[in-house]
């Protein structure tokens, strides 16, 4: 069985988290899936996808991570060749990757109790965003 | 076909890296999957899961890049708002992302010759972690 | 349906990123995958797979966080032991991990207009690499 959803969220951008735990759980159920793997999948090339305690002292630590790695005010080729101002944005989603892959038994995905699903947006201002899910097993 | 299988392992915390390329395989080989994919994951928000030529030299150097991306002594607002202690922690395992698909071909999972699939447990002190393997296909 | 095909690339080393969307898409299409998941893995400890916009400016940009994070000239635990050379090339391709799944509906990987899949080969010279495609669904 393959069930494929796209939802959409609306962020504020500059590396804004979003919970989709409980929807991710909610697609799961809708989708009669029982047993097999979840898959959440951003397209676009400044969106992440992975797994932290959603909690506001994280959100500033690994906001503050993301900072250090590839600070927003600084040169980088993309934006010199292109004008977006984007460049932080990029080279951060490519690091953490657009993908997400959560085992399912007895139709929930398997998380740590505090383990959620985030959805990043890097991209350097608030936007609308497409979400990927996808069921796949019995 | 889908079959899922929850390990548990001891860590020392801290980084440690543990090797399971052979319980996946024999994982692997038990649910009788020919071709398909195996994921592993990690429940918890505070464990990792990827892959490296797993040898001394290489824990040792992996170790200190995660030190000098999340210093453990270093102000975190996990931290503080939490009297937790593995704020650090906590990035790491974000940063890394919990979850790896590796597919198989011949009921074995395709891997380089050097290359070992190592769960790391980033949390601050010795723990039992569970792992989850999952195979999908036939 | 699950379907499995090897293929080689060569590539500069030292972080080479090469664009496998194109075949990936035409893997996807051949294989007869309507709706399902499209795995790209490189078996090899010194391999990554990640997706960007693929341009000239990001290439600059990511080699120089990838430099930054794990440089080249310093002294690794693995150079060592070893006398490989290859130490960063190591601990950059464990960081970013060596597998992707990408969603695939209607008979084509869901991805952003200006997202591409890469693999990136961090090795420290020329070489030739496999990369594995596997197609999971319907």
């Amino acid at each position: 069985m393959v069930k494929t959803e796209t939802i959409s969220i609306e962020t504020r951008g500059n590396g804004h988290m979003v919970d989709v735990t409980g929807r991710v759980a909610e697609f799961v159920k809708n989708a009669g899936l029982a047993e097999g793997v979840v898959i959440v999948f951003t397209p676009g090339a400044t969106g992440a996808v992975t797994t932290i305690e959603f909690e506001s002292g994280l959100e500033q630590d690994f906001a503050r991570l993301m900072e250090e790695l590839a600070p927003q005010q600084r040169e980088y080729a993309h934006n010199a060749r292109w004008g977006d101002g984007n460049g932080h944005s990029h080279i951060r989603a490519s690091l953490l990757g657009p993908s997400l892959a959560v085992p399912v038994l007895d139709g929930r995905p398997i998380l740590g109790t505090w383990q959620q699903i985030i959805v990043l947006d890097f991209d350097a201002h608030p936007r609308s965003r497409k979400v990927v899910f996808q069921a796949i097993g019995e």
